[in-house]
Order: C-alpha cells, then structure tokens, then sequence
C-alpha cells in the first residue's frame, strides 16, 4: 500500500461548491436586490448559478484563462454576486475595487493587478472614464446594470444581459486546484501603498467554514442576512459564500447604505441578521428615532471593522432588541479574527471575542519577543492560521515572520477567557521621553465628552522629548470647547505627562474612504516640529 | 509570478490542531468521565493536551513510526481521548475496535490492520486474552485503566499511567501530511466480511468543521456534551474532534449507558446536548419515569444510527423537553451524511435532513442510471464528497461507481425541501414474481401493533414466485398473537400479494452488535426454500 493511499474521496475545497449547494439543496432561500423606492428584486440560488455559469462560458468567450484578473467596481448586488462565482468558478481572479477610493488609488490597483477587464456597477461611469484612461492596458468594460450607464470611454464596452445573451454557454465548474487565487483585494491605503492580498480558493473555503459555526456567524437556512458590508471589503466578510453554503438568504442593499433604506430592506423583507460596521447602524439608528419605524424580524447585528463606543452597542441592543456580536477582522485575515458568540453579554466586557478554530494569536513586545504572559497583559498582536495572508500580491518577501506568524500592527490584551480586547494600533503610539502614550486611551475620554464630535492624538516632533501627543478636535456641531475643560476631563486618568499640551481645532476631520480617522494626513500636517 | 504562488498561509488540515486550540482558548471547558457511583472525574483540555502530548513521546520511544496503526478497546473516558490525539498527533494511525463483536471479528480486523500495539479498556482482560491468542502478531498491550486488570497475556504490557511517567517526553505535534491516515473504523460486518473505514487527517477536519455548523451539530462554548455514542461507532459521530474545537465541554460515560447511569450524568454535569442512538434514549425514558428523575438542563438530542419510531421521538420531546435532532450516517462518511436544524419541527416529516455543505446526494434506479426526477420519488441512494470513502481499507479497487458515487446501500426518499427520508436497505429488498416488496413498510405496520416486540421481514426462495416474504416475530412480553391478526394489519395498507404467507415466532430476535436486527442471520436460517 502506498504511504498515503486514497481512502478518502478527493474533494477539492473550491468556491463554486458554495453556490452549487445552496442551489441544489436550497431551493426556498431568496437573494435580493434593492432596487429603487423599494423595488427589490428577488430570485434563488439556482437561478444565480444557473445565470453565473453561463456567464463563465462568456468570460471565456472573450478569450479569458485561468489566473487572469478581471476587476469589479460595483455595489453589493446578484449581478455582482453573478459575475463572482463565474469569475471564480473557472479559475478567473476576482479583483474586487472600492469605488470611494481615489482614482489615483484605483489605478494603481488596476495596474498592479493586470486586470485585462473590469466590471462596472451602477452610476460609476465618470469614475470609469478616468480609470480607463489611467489603465489602457484594460482590454473591455462590462456594465452590470447599463440603465443609467453614461460612459465616454472607447474600450469595448458590453452590457451584462447582452454578454450572457450572446455568448452565455454552461461550461463545468471546479477544475480548479484549491491553492489557485480566487480573488483579490487591495488594504485601504490609508498607511502608505495599498497592498494586496490574494484570496485562494482554499483560504475561502476555510474562512467560510469557520465563520459559520455556532459561535461565529451561526447562519441557518431559516436566515435572511443583510449584508451591509461591501463586496469590495474582504470579500463582504464572506457572506456571499458562506450563505448559500448553508442556504441562508441573502439581501444585498445596492448603493444605498443610508438608515432609511436599510430599515425599509429589513421591514420589507424580514431580515434576521444583519452585518456591518458600525457607523452604518448609527444611521439605521437615527432613522428609527426619526420616524419611528421597528424592525421587529432583526434577531442579530454583527459588527467589525472599527471598534463600537460601548453607547451605540447599548443602544442598538435597547433600541434594536437584537443581540449584537462584535468582531475584530483585517483585509489579511479574509478576514474574520475573533467574534463574540451571540450567546453572550454585551458591551466592553466582552471585546472582539474569540478566535473561532483555525487561528492562533500571540501578543509580543515591540522587538517582537512573545510576553511572557499571554493573558491580561497589553502587547504587539501578532496572528498566524488558515485564510491568513503569508505573502502580499507581487511581493518577494513574505509578510510573516520567522515562525510564521503575521504583524497586525494591533495592540491588545487577551482576557482569562480568550477575548480578544483591542487597544489601538502600534503604529499610533507616541514615544515620548523614551516611554509609550497610547493615543487611543486619551481619544476615548476625550471623545465621550458631549461637545467633542471627533477626536484623533498624533506625535508631533519635539527637539527635548523626540514626540509629544497632540490633539485634533472636531467639535460636536453648535459646541465649542475650552483647552482647559478638555485637559481637566483627562487629569487624573492617564498620567500628566500624557496629556497634550498642543489642542488643535479643524472645521472637519480628515477621513479615509473606509470612514476612520486618516492618522496619515493628520501627521503630514501636524506632525513636524 | 508563480501560477500558485503562496499568497494564504500554509495551514495543514490535521487534527491536533482541535485539542491544542481547546486547551489555548477555552481554558472554561470540562472534560468528564463517568466514575463509579458518581465518582466522576473532571480535567480540561490543556490538561488533557498536555498527557496526550507526554504519551505521544512515550509511543514513539516504543519503536513506533507515523503510519503504524494502533488498536484502542476501549469504552468512552478522557484516557482513550487521550491515546487518540497521541497517536494522531505524530501520524500514528488509530485503529478503534468495538468490545461488543465477536472474537473472530475482531481478531481479523487486527490482523488486517497489522496493529502493533492494543490499547485496553476497563473490565476487557478476558476478552483481550483470547485476541492476543489469535492476533500472535500484537507486540504489546497498554492497559488505560488498570485497577481491575485481569490478564493472562504473556504481552508486554503496561499501565497508562506507568507509561506516561517512565517514557512521556513532549514531542512536536502536526508533522504530517493532512491526507495522512488519522483512523480506521470497520463496519460492523452484520453483512459479509468487515471492511475498514480509513479516515484522513483532512476528512476528519472538514467532517468537524461541517458537524459544527449551525444547522448541524451547533456546538458552543456554552454547551457540556453527553458523548453516548462509543468512540469505537464512526469516530464518536466526530465529537471528540468538534467539541475542543469550539470549547463545547465533553462528557464521557465510559462503560456505563444504561438509563440511570446517563440520567445521573446529565443531572451532575448540566448536560445541554446528548448525542446517542434512539435505543439509548429509550432507556433513558423508561429510568426517568421510573424514578421520576428530570433533566432540565437539556436542550438538544441528536440522535442517529438507525430510524427512530415517531412515537419514541415524540415521548423524547415531551418527557425531556428537548428538541430532537434526526440524522443519517455511515461509518463510511465519517459518519455524518444528513442532519435536521434544531429549529424545526420534529417528527417522521422531517425525515433524517439535509447533507450539510461538502456533500451530494444522487437518487438511482436499481441499475444505476440516476432518476430523472431526484425529489419525491424513492430511488437508489449514493452520495459523494469530503470525508466520504473512496476506497476500503486494503482494497485494490474504489468503493466508487465511475461518476464517483458512494452506494450507501439505502432507500431513500428525497423530499422538495431536500430532507431525506430513508425507506430501507437495498440489499434487503424482495423479488417476487419480477415485482420488488420493499420489508421496511411491512416491518413498520406491524411493528406498530402492541402485541408486537420485534419484527423482520426477509426473503425466502420461492420455486415459483422467485422470493416471497417471511416475517419473523418476537411477541412483547406475555402477548400472543395470531397469523390471522397480523395479516388483518396488513390488509389495504399494503398491495395484497406483498402479504406474507410465512409467518415465524422466535424468542429472541438475532441482534448484531450494533443492537440492529441481524438479516445476515435470519437469512441464513429461514432464506432457503
């Protein structure tokens, strides 16, 4: 007998096994697309894979091969979710673009990627335009949703339904090796060059599998999954996979992330789960307080990509009557880290949870020794596991370290009980006199103070202690706010020598497109001497 | 670029890594052995990791290489937990036996499997002895719990304990190939020769993974779990794997499964989730009543193994106010096949489930030609996917049709929502007269009748008609009951000629070590003309 005899069946851990399940085996879940003043449109599983299979036989058509990168600029709609699983399901890379990002940004991106196609969503043609004319290497355009398509470009320029109709062919799906690239997607940038992290067909599946147990997702096929989290950011945390692989329901809410038009999703379609950050249920929030709407079907919210004041989890929990879940994730981590089963108190106690199986997390000292104690001490956050980036696109070296293990550019503490509790970003801390200031704790007093909209801490450059922390204020509209009253909110909660002596006053925060803080710009400004 | 450069991390699909994630990240969970007269052990999983790890040093220094199997007898106790992630921990392969086969049976599994070492189990010396006689082969035994060892074996033999202080030595664990061999499981063998399951690092990990989703097994960390299925029947059903994976806490009632010994388990240990086959839980019903016992914190049984009569769930459901999971398994499956969602309703309407995603079910008619309509028409069952076998234990040919169907064997019914309902076994099918009599719907009216223990329908060669029925009844206590009477129950429920002519009383009905009626037998005895 050999060494490793076959026993077992070979089953390759490829994407397009998600939509085929859910087709087959689930054939009452609905996908649905917001459309206009509440004209959504709704459909299934197989009829998606039925029309996403075709469409990989006119990808092929236009001479497309396996591991060429097509690029889609477009919002979280069946025609996306279509164009992935054709894309994916004959070995095509799907690079997803963030179309907040800046044309500058998207080029780069687009060229790096050699993306030889790129799709377009709704009301993206003047952004369209200026990247084809940035990218000439782009050999054709495909519109998703042409009503209001408006272009000038010259490249060959291709409607989704006509693409499908002309040369739409069912073609096999799978033959694909698992450690093949299934997609692509760019970091934001808001810390020097974006950079790119390709997902593998196994890296999804994985992902996929452990974002669905009990105490991670938890989605069941009696679920309707609002996915307020964009296809072009990691991969809409997965939801496209994972919610046909377990016949989940999915709404997908278009362009249209405001309050109003997510609670008319809700209403209109009895959504159980909803996921996304968390500014986007600030504005469903304010919108049920505004009129007084309820969302009576909503059982869970799960929330990522930023920390949650401990006031809006309280609030969506009173306000909401949902269970809310928090998470912790990276672009790098495909991109679910730690969560927080449904199952749990709320609120700051629990921290971004737990790692579901399959990761591993150690906290280190700046020169990147493990501490000593894992638990209850703050350190470097540092994670190594399936779905987690080793190399970044194109790159020649990898992105770990010599036992393998990734740099989040996080700091945190791990709890007695394996909760993960995030405390800013490595990146961020002020050395000042030879000690550490951890800008996050002075931001968080700050920030709770009513008259403070927004509040960010940089070092600035001083010739006695080599950096001193300095406060940017955005003041609550109509407020205004004393140096002293902001100084005497942090005396006595972090030490005097943390506090800033230098208070700066802007009219509106610098954000970057994914709606933090742009640290970056705040020091090109502030941050010299 | 390579054409599959490593973008994701390198993470191997071995299962090692569920018991070192259990012991890093839920420091909370338990691990409990059932004792004598309550005496109940209680450890957790780094605890448990941490003798695993010593015993994986103490096998090698035993002469033992990756890829030798070992033999484990053994009831369900965190020791033989133990022994498995020591052996699978450095590519050992573990080989578990059933105390309840045969000494024929067993001895030529051993052989087979060529294992080097038989790992025993409480109160099996006697049985150990005759094995060793027959297995000349075996080159040492290590007794788990060795208070009441009894042997006459001239084998080396050792104390678990013994072992571990003289020769434990942590060693590196996850060296290995995730399509290694992690197991071997033989069917029981009530028909024909045993064959052997061999279960791969990676079948094993997706099989948890896949048990682990919300629809399926749903454990959290919140859960303590009743393991009352013998870790020898399909790897426990996964649950030594799925449990330190999420943090579930196990609990192991080691030799004793009777009524009263797992009602006082449940009641000591909080149990939420029991895991079991129906006759399990009968007897659990019948100690509860009896005694007037309740088990308030259990939430869920899933049960398994072999169909469960409506009237036993519904007495589950009610007495223990619990809801009942049904599902469909095989050995060869590893074993999961289908499972029904805790949150639907219960009852013979919901049949077995549906296959969780990473595997696909095929209705046939008897030649092999699939069913042009798969829902709602009774065909033929195969199935495909991760964690199912390819390939028997030795054999030089697939286990697989040419499409790559697994023939379960089964009956099935695929209902329009995709649950399945099984209606028999193939091979137990009767040809009379060119015609097929499916035993199963006989067996299930007049099974019903309170007159009526047991019953069995088989075949009988028949001169003119091919085959015909012939029941075979093992009355309930004290009842009698006449041929008259049980044809009347037949009339107008089933066609005529389908009828048996024969009918057979016996004593006691031939069971197989499985606790399922022995056809093999009743064939053997009654099949001729």
């Amino acid at each position: 007998m050999d060494r490793y005899p076959a026993l077992m069946q070979d089953y390759g851990l490829t994407v397009d096994r998600f939509l085929d399940h859910g087709a087959k085996w689930h054939g009452r879940a609905r996908v649905v697309t917001a459309g206009e003043g509440g004209n959504d449109t709704t459909t299934g599983y197989a009829d998606v894979r039925e029309r996403a299979n075709r469409l990989s036989g006119a990808l092929l058509s236009l001479g497309l091969q396996p591991g060429d990168r097509i690029a889609t600029l477009a919002w979280n709609t069946r025609h996306h979710v279509e164009v992935w699983y054709a894309a994916m399901g004959v070995g095509l890379v799907c690079h997803t673009l963030n179309p907040r990002l800046t044309v500058d940004q998207l080029a780069a991106m687009i060229v790096q990627a050699e993306d030889r196609l790129l799709v377009v969503g709704a009301g993206l043609g003047e952004l369209t335009d200026q990247l084809v004319a940035r990218c000439p290497h782009l050999e054709r355009l495909i519109v998703l949703d042409d009503d209001d398509w408006a272009s000038q470009s010259a490249l060959p320029t291709m409607g989704l339904e006509n693409l499908l109709a002309s040369a739409g062919r069912p073609v096999p799906w799978g033959q694909i090796d698992e450690r093949a690239l299934a997609g692509l997607c760019f970091t934001s940038g808001t810390t020097g060059a974006p950079k790119g992290v390709g997902y593998t067909h196994r890296s999804n599946y994985l992902h996929t599998l452990r974002a669905l147990q009990a105490d991670a997702m938890a989605l069941t096929a009696e679920d309707m999954v609002l996915v307020a989290v964009p296809m072009f950011h990691a991969n809409a945390w997965g939801l496209p996979f994972a919610a046909p692989a377990v016949g989940a329901s999915l709404v997908l809410p278009g362009r249209a992330m405001d309050g109003a038009s997510l609670g008319g999703l809700i209403a209109r379609h009895a959504v159980t789960v909803a996921v996304g950050v968390p500014t986007i249920w600030l504005g469903l929030l304010d919108h049920l307080d505004a009129t007084g709407a309820e969302t009576p079907s909503l059982e869970r919210v799960i929330i990522g990509g930023s920390s949650c004041p401990d006031a809006l989890l309280k609030r969506m929990e009173s306000r909401l009557g949902v269970t809310v879940q928090t998470s912790w994730g990276m672009t790098e981590l495909s991109p679910l880290g730690t969560i927080s089963p449904r199952n749990q108190a709320g609120g700051s106690a629990r921290g971004a949870g737990r790692p579901p199986m399959g990761l591993d997390l150690l906290l280190t000292d700046a020169a990147g020794e493990p501490l000593p104690e894992q638990r209850n001490t703050e350190g470097h956050l540092k994670i190594r596991g399936a779905s987690v980036v080793q190399s970044y696109y194109g790159a020649s070296q990898p992105a770990l370290d010599a036992d393998g293990w990734f740099d989040t550019g996080d700091l945190a503490m791990i709890d007695h009980d394996g909760n993960l509790h995030l405390a800013g970003r490595s990146k961020d801390l002020i050395k000042s006199g030879g000690e550490w200031i951890n800008p996050v704790e002075i931001e968080e007093i700050v920030g709770a103070l009513p008259s403070i909209g927004l509040v960010a801490v940089i070092g600035q450059t001083d010739a006695k202690w080599g950096e001193r922390p300095l406060m940017v204020i955005e003041a609550a509209q109509g407020e205004v706010v004393e140096d002293a009253e902001l100084k005497a909110s942090l005396k006595g909660r972090v030490a005097d020598w943390w506090i800033p002596e230098r208070i700066v006053r802007v009219e509106a925060m610098p954000l970057a497109a994914t709606g933090k803080i742009n640290k970056t710009q705040l020091r090109a400004t502030y941050g010299g001497a």
